[in-house]
C-alpha cells in the first residue's frame, strides 16, 4: 500500500516516516480508510459468526500519530472557521496571534500549523487531533455494527500516558469521547512491579476507565511477565489480577499469551516464555482462573458508590505541556494529578473521575471533588464548580486552577478566574520555591517544605490554613479555606511533600464525609463496592512483602474464599503480596 | 510574505524552518529588506514627529539567525576572495584545508560551508555572520536618520550569551561593531534573582555595554517579575534598578509592562501580572521612579575612571567553541572570562572592557589589563600587549592566550606566540588536571586544587609563583611573573578555585595600583564614578538578605537620600537587599 | 567529485550528508571507486618503488559509514534472495516479519530497510554492511598486489568500538573477515592514560588483532600525547610501547608525528607539540627507540601459547544492540565481554580470541574457553561448543548464551538452546536484579550482589554453585557447573561484581590448567611468549605509580636490559609505571 500510495503514511512534525514502524499511517487518509474498511469487513464476515467470538476490540491504543499533513491541516482550518464563525479576527483574538507576527489575515494564508509557537493554536490542533481519533473509532464501530450479534460487545483499549509504564491521563486521545464508540470501555494498564508494585496505577487506570461510562470495564492488556524488570514476585500476578477486579474490571487479559521470537516486542514477555513451557507465571494465571471459576460470580460486575471524585482535564494537560512548571519545565499536569490521586489512594479514599464533559451534571453526587491544576477551562465549567460549592459541595483545588480559558488564553482579571469568590482568595505573584516552608497551626503542615510551585495568596474572605514562613516576598497565604454558600472550598496555593498532602487530603475527605470502614493505609489498600448479588464486597490488598493485619470496623462480612466470618473489631491478617475478599451477609 | 516569497526564511544548518517562530528570516534577503524598509519608513513617518518619542530602538537582539543559504554563501565566497586576494591557495594555507580533503581548488568548487568541520573556515563564516548583523543594523540606522530629529537618540539592545540568563559575551554578534550604528548603546540584561542575585551580571553587562562607546548606555530590557524563578524578594527590584545606574546606565526599561495572555512569553512576566492590578512589583517600580524624580540629577550620566580593564575577544570565543576544553568539551571562553570578571567584581575592582579593535589604543589608560584566554588573536594585538607591558603596563593573562592566529591556525613556534618573551615563559604540554595541587610560597595559593586545564610551564626569565606539586609529568611551573621593560606580566598556566583566584587577582590589582576606597567585598559591592555635577559618587550595594556594615575610607561624602555626612573612618550600614549612595562634597 | 557526482556521498539513515566531514562516501559507489582506483594506482606507481617503503596500509579504520542508498539496498535484496533461495516466505519466517505488518510478499515490494524495526532484518543489514567493508578492503588489496614487491607487507588498521577510547569489539566491521585482505593484521589502539592507564585496552586490542591471523601484528596508531587527558605521566609512554610488544605487536606507530595547526584533530596531539620542539614525549619515544635498537631482536615476533580463549561474536554484539539489557537499555555486548576479559587480564590469565568462523576448529587447543553472552549463534557453533566440552574441554558461559539463532530469532525450546544438556541447566524467567544477593558455599561468592541481569536457572544435571538468596521469585540457581562427557561446563546465570568475577574466573582458569608462573595480579601484569630466538620471554609490567615487587616462580631467566639472572623464588622489583623483561636461558 505504501509503495503505491505513499500518502497513507502520516506527515508529522518531522515529515513523513519510512515504512517499518507500526501505526505511522494517516488515520484520515481515504486510501488508507478504503483498505482498512475492506480488512475490517472481511474480518467481521469471517470471525463474528463464531459463537466463541464474544466481542470486538476495535483498534489498538489508537492515536492521531502526529498526523498533520496537508489534508489534515485543511480539515483543521475548516474546523477553525466553524469554531470562529468564519472570522479570522475572532480567532486572532482568542489565540492572541498578534504577538510575534502570528496574526492570520485570511484563511487562505493560514500557515503550516506544525511551525506554530503559539500555545493556544498549538493546543487547539492537538484537540483537533484527539477529535480525529474519536471519529476514527466511531467510524470503525459503525462498520462493525453491521455485522455483530447483540450479545457481542464492542470495546477498545484507550491507554494512558507513558513513563515506562501507564502514568496519568493521555493527552493524545480523549478517553471520555472515545468511549462513546464502545459498548464496554476497555483499557491497557502496565505498571511497575516487584518491589515497586503499589497497585496505584491499576486503581487509577481502573477508576478512569470505569468513570467514562460509570460502568464496569475490560482490562484488554496488562503484563504477565512483561518487561524484565516486571517479572512478578511470587503472589504478585494473582494480587494484580484481583486488584483489577477490585476497581470494577470484568475482564483481565494479558499481553500476551507467549513471548515473541522476533521483532520489536521480543522482550515484552507473555504468560509463556519463548520455550512454550509451563512456568511460574503460567501457573499463577491458572490459579487465578481456577479461583474465578469458583468464586467469580461474587466478584464480577462490582459497582462503586464513591464519595470522592477527581476532576481531570485533557485541555489543562495539553496547555500545561505548552507551559510546564519549573526552570527546566519539569512539572506537568500529570505530576500534579497523580500526586493528588496517590495521596487519596494511599489513605483508602476511593475516587471516581469526572471529566469536563460530565462534571456539571455529576459533581452533586459527591461529598468531595478534588481539582488538580484545572489550568484551562471554560467559564461554564468554572461556574459549575462554584454552583456545586454554593449548593453544599466540598472542593479542594490546587494552584493553577482557573488560570486560562478553554483556548489557553490567560484570564485578564483576578486569578483564579470566576472562582476567586468561591475560594475567597486571589493572587498576582507566583514563583518556584527555594527553601520555603509552611507555617500553620496544623502540626501536620507546620514547617513542611514547599515544593515545585507557590502562589502568593491574598485571602479575601477565606480563612488562612497555612502561610509561607518568613517569606522574603512579603507575607502571603499558602493554603486557604472558604465557606461559600452551603459548602466549603479549599485552595492549595502550593505543592506539598507527599506525606503532608496525604495527611491533609485524608483529613479533608473525612471531614467531607468519606470515612473508610477499615483503619488502614498503604500498603494495605481497601477497595469496595456492591457485587451482582447485591452484597457489599471489600478487597483488602496487601502491596508489600510483609504480612499485614488490620481491624475490620464495618458490619459483619464473610471471607469469599474461606467462608470465615469477620465481625466488627476482628483482626484480619493478609499475607505478603496477598489479599482477602470480604462479602457482606 | 512567506507564502509568496519562501526565500525570506533563513536557510540554516538544519534547512529552512516553518513559519511560526520569530526571527527566522534571512536578514540579507532582498525581498525581506524591501518589505522591512517599507515598514520602517512608515513607522518613522508616523511615530517620529511625536514630541514624546525620545528615540528609536532599531531592532531586537539582532543576530544572523544562522542564515546560510545560497545567497549568503555566495556573499561569503566573495568576502573570502577579497580577504585572500583572490587566491584559493592562500586560503587553503590560512585555514589548513589540506587536511581531510577539505582543500578548495577553485572558487566555483567552494563547498557548502554548513558542512565544514574545519574550525578555521567555520569560525570565519561565523565572523562573516556577525558582519552581516552589523551591516543590517547600520542599514536600519541609515533609514532612520532620514526621519529623526537631532534630539532623538538611536539605540539597540545587543544582548549577551544565554545560560538561562545573560552570561558572558555573545558570539553571534559583535557588540563593539554594532554600536557604531547607535547614538547611545543599549542592551538587555537578565539575571538570576532571589537568593542568586549577586549583581554580577548587571555589572558585567553594564561594563561591556558602557565600554563599546566609553559612554553611558540604556538598559532596554531587564526583568520585572520575569520568569517564575526570578520573582524579586522585597527590596531586590529597587536594588537592581540602582545597580544598573551604578554601572553607568541612563535608562532602565522592563520587559515588560504587563504579562501576556497568550503565546510564547506568557510566563515572562511583566511589571503587572495578567490581572492588570497593582502589585508589589509595580509598587517597587513606583518607589524607584519617585526616588529618581527626586535625586535622579545626582545619578544620571555617571562617568567611570577605572584602573583595571579586561580584554575580551569574540574571535577567541568562537574559536574555543570549535575547540572547547575538557573531555566532554564542557569549558568555553565565557567560563574563563566570567571567572576572571567575577573574581575582580567580588573584590570591588571595577573594570572597563577592551576589544581587539581598541585595545592597542586604550590599554595605556589602565594600570592593569586582565586577559582571559585570548586564544585567537592577530600578531598586531599580541604586539600591542607586549608594547603595553614594556612601557610600564601590568598584565595578567590566563592559559590559552596567544595560542592561535586570527584565522584559528595554531602558531608554529613557542606558546604563547610572540608573548613568550613578555611573560618569560613557554610550554609544550598541557592536560586536564586530576588530583593536582599547587605548591607555592604564597599561602593563598599553596595546596590549592588545580582545575579544568593546566599548562606545564617552563619559565625562561620569569619568576615562578607556583608549581604543580609532585607533578607526575615532571616539574613544571603553574603561575609565573615576569618583569619586562618597565612593566610586569603574570601568566596563569591553569585555572584556580574561585576563592584562590579572587585573592590572587585582588592582590595583583592592588599592587598594580587599584586600591579600593572601602574595605569591602561581596556581598557588599562598591561601584563609583563622577556624576554630571562633577562630584564623586559611590554606590554601596548589599546583595544579601542580611544587613551589612563597612567602614568608609575615602574623603567626606554625603548620603544622597538622607543627606547624612559620612567621614573617613565612619561606619556605614546597609540594610538587606538595600543600598547607600554617597556623593562627594 | 561531489559537485559533479553527488551520489558518491553515502545515503544513510539520516539522508545524505554535506561535503565536509571525512569518510561519508558510499564505499560501493562506482564513480567513487573509479576515482579511488586512479588515486590508488598513482600512489602505488609513485611510492612503491622506493626501497624504504616497507609496506602498504590499505585504508583508515574503514566502515560502511552507514551507506544505505538505493544501490546498496538493491544489493542487499539480491543478497537476501540468495540467502533465502529466492523465497520471501523463507525470509519472513526466519526474520519473523509477520509481526506488525512487516511481512514482505514479493521482492519488488521490499521496503526501505532503513525504516525497519525488526531486529532480525536490521541486524542482517548490518552484517551485509560489514561484508561490504571486507569486500572494499579486498578490492584495494587486489589493486595494490599488482604493484607491490614481495617484501612489502599489506596491512590496515581495523579499529575497536569507541567509548572515548578503544573499547571492545567493533560491530561496524568484522576484524576477522577484514584480515583476509592483509599480509599482516594491523590496528589502532587508543586507551585511557594517566591514573587510568591499566594496560587492559592494549592487551585486549592486541589479543584480538593477533588472533585474527594467529600471528604478530602492527599497531598502526596509538597515542603519543593524544587528547589532553591522555598526556602521559613520566614513564607511561615507554610502558605503553612495551605493553604492545608484550601482546605480540611488531610495530608501534604514533598518531602522529607532530600536532596539527588547523582542522578537526588540532587537539589530537602528536609526538611533537605544535611548536615542533623537542619535549618530554619526544624524548620518551627516543628512549624507546634506542632500547629497541639494542634489545629489539629479543622482543620482536613474540609467539603466544595461551591456554585460555574467549569466544567473541559480532552477530551477538549487533543483536544485543537491538535488544540491550536494562530498563534504559544500558548494557550491551561489549560490557559483558570486557567484564570477562578484564577479570582474566587482572589475574594474568592471557587469552587468545576465537571467532565464530574458527572456533569449531580451534577450541580444542585451549584448556578453557570463556563465552560471554553468545546471544546469536548458529546451531553449528553451539554444537561445536558442546562437542568441545564432551571431548574434555572446559567452558564458562554467561547468561544470554544460546538464546537466539544467527538470524536473531529466539529459539522455541529450552534455553540455552542445544546447550541445555551441556550445561545441565535451563530457565524460563529472567529479570533485572534489585537487592538480590548470592548464597553459596564458596565464600568468594556468598553474599555478593547480583548485578545487571539474572536468569532463574533450573539445574537438570548440573551442580548448583550459587543460588539467589531469599529469592522473591522462588528458589532458583544463579551459577551451575555440569560434568559433561570428559569436560565440564560452568554457566553464569547472572552478572557478578568485578572482584567476585575476578576471583571466580581465576579459580576456574587455574582448575582448567592455566596456572600463572608468577604470583601477581593487577597492577602487576605478566605477559609472556617465545621470542624469535626460541627463548621464553616474560614481561612484568607495573601499571601503577608505586613500585611493586613479585616473586618469580618459573625457571631461571635473565633480565633483557640488565642481564641480571633471576632464579625461581627471587624477588623482582618494578619501578612506578616501569617494567622488567625476563628472557629464558
Amino acid at each position: 500500500m505504501v509503495k503505491e500510495y505513499p500518502d497513507v503514511l502520516a506527515t508529522t512534525k518531522t515529515g513523513r516516516g519510512l515504512y517499518g514502524p507500526r501505526q505511522i499511517m494517516d488515520i484520515t487518509n481515504k486510501t488508507y480508510l478504503f483498505y482498512a474498511e475492506r480488512v475490517i469487513r472481511k474480518m467481521m464476515e469471517i470471525c463474528l459468526p463464531y459463537k466463541n467470538v464474544i466481542g470486538i476490540q476495535l483498534d489498538n491504543e489508537t492515536k492521531a500519530y502526529g498526523t498533520a499533513g496537508r489534508n489534515v491541516q485543511a480539515g483543521f482550518v475548516k474546523y477553525l472557521k466553524e469554531k470562529f464563525h468564519g472570522s479570522c479576527e475572532e480567532m486572532n483574538r482568542a489565540f492572541g496571534l498578534d504577538y510575534w507576527s502570528n496574526r492570520v489575515n485570511s484563511w487562505e494564508d493560514f500557515p503550516d500549523v506544525r511551525g506554530t509557537i503559539n500555545g493556544s493554536l498549538g493546543a487547539e490542533f492537538q484537540r483537533y487531533q484527539r477529535k480525529l481519533v474519536a471519529e476514527f473509532l466511531s467510524w470503525q464501530r459503525s462498520i462493525v455494527d453491521e455485522y455483530r450479534r447483540p450479545d457481542q460487545f464492542v470495546t477498545h483499549n484507550t491507554d494512558f500516558s507513558w513513563r515506562g509504564y501507564s502514568y496519568g491521563l493521555n493527552g493524545e486521545t480523549d478517553v471520555y469521547e472515545n468511549a462513546k464508540a464502545f459498548t464496554v470501555t476497555g483499557t491497557d494498564i502496565y505498571h511497575p512491579s516487584q518491589k515497586h508494585l503499589t497497585g496505584m496505577e491499576i486503581a487509577f487506570g481502573g477508576d478512569v476507565t470505569r468513570s467514562t461510562k460509570s460502568d464496569n470495564y475490560y482490562v484488554l492488556e496488562t503484563e504477565a511477565q512483561g518487561f524484565a524488570q516486571w517479572l512478578p514476585y511470587r503472589g504478585q500476578l494473582r494480587l494484580q489480577a484481583y486488584s483489577h477486579l477490585a476497581s470494577g474490571a470484568d475482564m483481565v487479559e494479558y499481553w500476551h499469551w507467549h513471548s515473541l521470537h522476533n521483532a520489536a516486542e521480543t522482550y515484552w514477555k507473555g504468560v509463556l516464555s519463548h520455550d512454550f513451557k509451563e512456568n511460574d507465571t503460567y501457573r499463577a494465571c491458572c490459579q487465578v482462573g481456577a479461583e474465578w471459576e469458583e468464586v467469580g460470580s461474587h466478584l464480577i460486575h462490582l459497582k462503586k458508590h464513591n464519595k470522592v471524585a477527581i476532576l481531570v482535564s485533557n485541555a489543562s494537560l495539553t496547555a500545561m505541556d505548552w507551559f510546564p512548571i519549573g526552570e527546566r519545565g519539569e512539572t506537568h499536569y500529570n505530576d500534579i494529578l497523580m500526586k493528588c490521586y496517590s495521596a487519596l489512594y494511599r489513605r483508602n479514599h476511593e475516587c471516581d473521575i469526572l471529566f469536563p464533559q460530565n462534571a456539571a451534571e455529576k459533581m452533586k453526587d459527591y461529598s468531595l471533588v478534588v481539582i488538580p491544576a484545572l489550568y484551562a477551562a471554560s467559564e461554564e465549567l468554572l461556574a459549575a464548580i462554584d454552583a456545586y460549592v454554593r449548593a453544599g459541595g466540598h472542593v479542594v483545588a490546587t494552584f493553577k486552577t482557573g488560570f486560562a480559558d478553554e483556548n489557553v488564553k490567560v484570564w485578564h482579571d483576578s486569578a483564579p478566574h470566576l472562582l476567586d469568590k468561591t475560594f475567597g482568595v486571589s493572587y498576582s505573584h507566583f514563583t518556584y520555591p527555594e527553601d520555603i516552608t509552611l507555617s500553620s497551626k496544623d502540626p501536620d503542615l507546620d514547617g513542611k517544605e514547599v515544593q515545585t510551585f507557590m502562589e502568593l495568596l491574598h485571602p479575601d474572605g477565606a480563612r488562612t490554613i497555612a502561610v509561607y514562613q518568613n517569606s522574603p516576598f512579603g507575607e502571603a497565604a499558602a493554603i486557604t479555606r472558604n465557606t461559600c454558600g452551603a459548602g466549603w472550598a479549599i485552595y492549595l496555593g502550593c505543592s506539598l511533600p507527599d506525606a503532608a498532602l496525604e495527611t491533609f487530603l485524608d483529613e479533608t475527605a473525612r471531614e467531607a464525609g468519606d470515612v473508610p470502614q477499615v483503619s488502614a493505609a498503604f500498603p494495605v489498600i481497601v477497595r469496595k463496592g456492591t457485587n451482582q448479588l447485591g452484597k457489599e464486597l471489600a478487597y483488602l490488598l496487601n502491596y508489600s512483602g510483609n504480612g499485614q493485619e488490620v481491624f475490620w470496623n464495618g458490619k459483619e462480612m464473610e471471607d469469599v474464599f474461606t467462608k470465615q466470618k469477620i465481625l466488627s473489631g476482628n483482626r484480619v491478617t493478609i499475607g505478603p503480596w496477598d489479599l482477602r475478599i470480604l462479602e457482606g451477609l
